[in-house]
């Protein structure tokens, strides 16, 4: 069955989170990549303890926040400067490479759905050139993904029921928990990880997004 | 001010979680210590997703099902003896050196609040020969740390207003949780990590439980 709408995660899906390592090695030579690590990851628990503990701020705030701990934790000293250097290539992050023909490809409506408050997701979008139907954003539910409130985001603003939309991501978390909403959900596993144990599968597992028009469309 | 009742966080707080490294040492020669890590990152990481999908289980469930996907990550082989044989060691944790003296010199009443299940939690408790006036289990809220309904939870069962509790834990997020829900919060940092930026600081940190009397009673 065609569905109606292709939904898309953003970071680390379409735009390569990573990116940042580059500029990061610059200010801190050999470093780059574990900041990066631990700059997403740290980024990624705090939205996840802020919804919990409501107290939402929006994901520029957090991914400030999370690089702050980050290069606390591996004493790496930050000022001002260098943190508005780094949070700067978050507004510039490169497509994955598969990202560009896979979407002129696909047919129907295209969105994205991402945690990324519109003072970081507008203008990466509009950097990268990429052309959605919607850019929508978890900041008008005020609580980040995994929450259902999220995903209800899409389904309202494309008035289109949930199981005729297909989420896609790279996060298995963030795919889990669009299934758990409803969505038919593709799991682009780039890496090769293992899928996460939350008590739901994807629909499909696929290594790029350039798999994705064969299935869906 | 003198405070009516401490709380104590349960895993890493009063029990140390990496006891296990050793039995999964023993089954992967060398790799113990880097799967008792990727085991409690993913321990907590499902604990907070579940809470946000709305789809809550038991930690016992909850800490199985990151033993198997940490050891997918890692490539270790995990059958059902190995993970009944590692799920075992989490209900004989080592309690801390600095805990037992600790607890035995505080006056007022003393619980845990743990995101244990009690199925996991009593047994442990219990094997350790620790006495408190109350184990508490999220598993009556149906949600984890740190949203607030688990730390209201003290307040009810104790009969104690939350300014007139001290909520203690080695888990910083923990310890900011319970500040934002409005205990009195030490948090006891033995391996000298930064705080998290949550919006939120603990009213101390401490390097071991020891410091604890001469701060409250």
């Amino acid at each position: 069955m065609p569905l109606d709408a292709l939904v898309f995660d953003a970071y680390g899906t379409l735009y390569d989170v990573h990116c940042v390592a580059q500029r990061c090695d610059s200010f801190w030579p050999g470093r780059g990549a574990a900041l990066s690590q631990a700059w997403r990851t740290k980024q990624l628990e705090y939205t996840w303890l802020r919804s919990l503990m409501r107290r939402y701020a929006p994901f520029s705030q957090v991914t400030r926040e999370a690089l702050e701990h980050a290069c606390a934790s591996l004493a790496l000293p930050l000022d001002a400067a260098k943190a508005q250097a780094l949070m700067q290539e978050y507004v510039r992050l490169a497509v994955y490479p598969d990202v560009p023909a896979a979407l002129a490809a696909l047919k129907g409506k295209k969105a994205i759905l991402s945690n990324g408050s519109p003072d970081m997701l507008l203008p990466l979008v509009s950097h990268s050139r990429l052309g959605f139907d919607a850019v929508i954003s978890v900041d008008e539910a005020k609580v980040f993904k995994p929450a259902p409130e999220v995903y209800q985001l899409a389904v309202t603003q494309l008035n289109i029921s949930r199981d005729r939309i297909a989420f896609v991501s790279s996060n298995c978390w963030d795919a889990l928990g669009a299934k758990a909403f409803g969505f038919n959900v593709y799991w682009i596993n780039r890496g090769g990880a293992p899928v996460d144990r939350l008590g739901f599968t994807p629909d499909g597992v696929l290594k790029t997004l350039g798999d994705l028009p064969e299935v869906l469309l």
